[in-house]
């Protein structure tokens, strides 16, 4: 089982995870023991998600299932002299087991030795801290960058550290940090017209209205090694509960990964990040109202559209299935009727559990989908 | 009073503070108090060194007199992402009083968390520790160096935190880091013909037979903004007792800085890196005995040579005067005889008072080079 999933960050690392431990129950990985989460081996071998053999790492359950992320790149950044990608990382933390579950992001044990240095000679932003364990990432990426590594090579040394069983690729190995369009006469951003996606988001907590949204070098930018790949050979494709504007918006942004998406035989599965009118966690809301969509399950799932629509739609969408919660079941005929199959099913993951089983009912509704044909 | 000091880095950092000491009894700055190394007055500035009306800062005593070191770059890479300047680095921080005095070189009260990230991630140097708080220095520095910024000017920048009451320029803003040619069948060094100077020096300990140095990138070097001016407008110019060959020998091999000594009116007088026959501090001798220098005072005297060599001498060289340790008196008469103004002082800085008189020794030698003339 291929399984390939588009994802941002702390949303999509939570549902990677599901997906992960749905797999490794359905597709327990070859000659391991039970799957309940521990280390079912001891043939730990870095990279050998990759290798599509299945992982028996010390990180996650073990499963024959060959799991590929796509992660978004478009929240990366320069910052105080390094290269920060925090998408990659919040899934690469997450899935290590190494994140800190209590304040939602970064590495657990965290300290700001560095930061507050940082501050004191005003470099960096001092509303975005830089962890002491966070920047040793940074660093070890910077370093391999400036020894001319690929992003999507550092990414592969990265996950060398603790086998996580899948496989992250960053989107693009261009650097297309996003940019927000502001007015320039609101007096919190001093006259500038554009603001860093970062700054926007994390200093203003998306409370400045974003006029538009644009990615840097994107127009030229390609899929990184494996992208296209990873989603042609799939079995299924499924879209993380992830914003549907600047982390997956991004990711179908780069040319090639749209057209990946139309030819590849496997069936798209999107999950909602919009349970009840509210964002289940960030601020798509503000992104979607700037793009023109409402904070809607339907109308998300609307906005990606339907690969193959029903007689009379509109075509060229992206999905074949999408996933809403059970409160917004109501929306299911209209989503229907634009070709897409929609299930309703609990949409919030309150754990490795409830994770699990929404990837299951993702890759569920899949198996349907390809039935069906 | 100007005094313009070619210095490396521990060493010559504590020459330097032996200089600004002396410099604050003999020419305290103007209207401000007792100059006993107490902050004399309130109106600290950043930078205020640079004005040569002199400083009031709190990092050391005040003078009227305009001290500028001009810091050997030879010792800086790149490693670990970051770019690293230990000669400026130690002189910043000795200067500014929060080296660690212990250890010798660094920050007082540092630690090492993101090192010990680094070692799991396999990058940088193992046996080449970047502090926490040395890593926010080189953070600045790296952040600032990708805006654009020159090194001397980060050097500038990095001097408004903490009012030296000297400024600190580098020899030049190309990268000249050195590299070290070894005998490629030693064990060792894996067949490699060259390591950078770090390398041989931090992990080596200077063990491996050195046959040659070099420079990259110094032919096409010149020297900073500021640098040739503060010798040629010098009153007095100070080689401090630093490596001959490769923190004073670096500066010297800047196009650009050999004429301006050559051509400076200012007496020019060293200072002895050697005492009866062995290195003050770190391992010069290794460094001597490759370009065929003996580890004596009066080699290296001679080394440096005379601008103005007696009858029958070589000419060209760079000194008028030489300050060697009164164990090594006896060589006085050959100094003299090459042409050098050569007089026998205690030589060990064992702490600001020992320094401030050698400091002292060295201006007053320049005084009666300039007298005599």
């Amino acid at each position: 089982m291929r399984i390939t999933v588009l994802a941002g960050g702390v949303g999509g690392a939570r549902f990677v995870r599901g997906v992960r431990e749905e797999c490794a129950r359905r597709w327990p990985a070859t000659g391991s023991g039970p799957t309940d989460g521990g280390s079912g081996g001891d043939t730990h071998t870095a990279g050998i998600a990759s290798t599509g053999i299945g992982s028996t790492g010390t990180n996650g359950p073990a499963t024959s299932a060959d799991i590929t992320v796509v992660v978004n790149t478009g929240d990366d950044l320069w910052l105080a002299g390094v290269r920060l990608m925090p998408d990659f990382d919040s899934l690469l933390y997450s899935l290590a087991g190494v994140n800190d579950t209590e304040r939602g992001w970064g590495r657990a044990g965290e300290s700001e030795r560095v930061s507050a240095e940082l501050r004191e000679w005003g470099v960096g932003w001092p509303w975005f801290t830089l962890g002491d364990l966070d920047l040793g990432t940074h660093l070890a990426r910077t370093s391999w960058l400036r020894d001319g590594l690929r992003p999507s090579d550092v990414a592969e040394r990265l996950q060398r550290r603790w086998p996580l069983g899948v496989r992250l690729i960053p989107a693009t190995d261009t650097e297309v940090d996003t940019w927000v369009q502001v007015d320039p006469a609101d007096p919190a951003v001093d006259g500038r017209a554009e603001l860093h996606f970062q700054e926007w988001w994390t200093r203003f907590r998306a409370g400045i209205t974003a006029r538009a949204f644009s990615q840097r070098n994107l127009a030229d930018a390609r899929p990184a090694p494996g992208v296209a790949e990873a989603i042609a050979d799939a079995d299924v494709v499924l879209f993380a509960p992830s914003n549907p504007v600047v982390s997956i918006g991004t990711i179908l942004g780069v040319p090639g990964i749209r057209e990946a998406l139309a030819t590849t035989r496997a069936p798209i599965v999107g999950v909602s990040p919009i349970i009840g009118g509210s964002v289940v966690r960030g601020m798509a809301d503000a992104c979607l109202h700037t793009i023109g969509v409402e904070t809607d399950a339907a109308a998300v799932g609307l906005h990606y559209g339907s690969r193959r629509p029903a007689q009379g739609a509109a075509g060229g969408g992206l999905l074949d299935g999408w996933l809403v919660d059970e409160t917004d079941a109501a929306a299911l005929p209209s989503l229907e009727e634009a070709g897409l199959h929609a299930t309703s099913v609990p949409l919030w993951m309150r754990d490795l559990d409830t994770s699990a089983a929404l990837a299951g009912a993702a890759i569920d509704l899949a198996a349907r989908i390809r039935d069906e044909r």
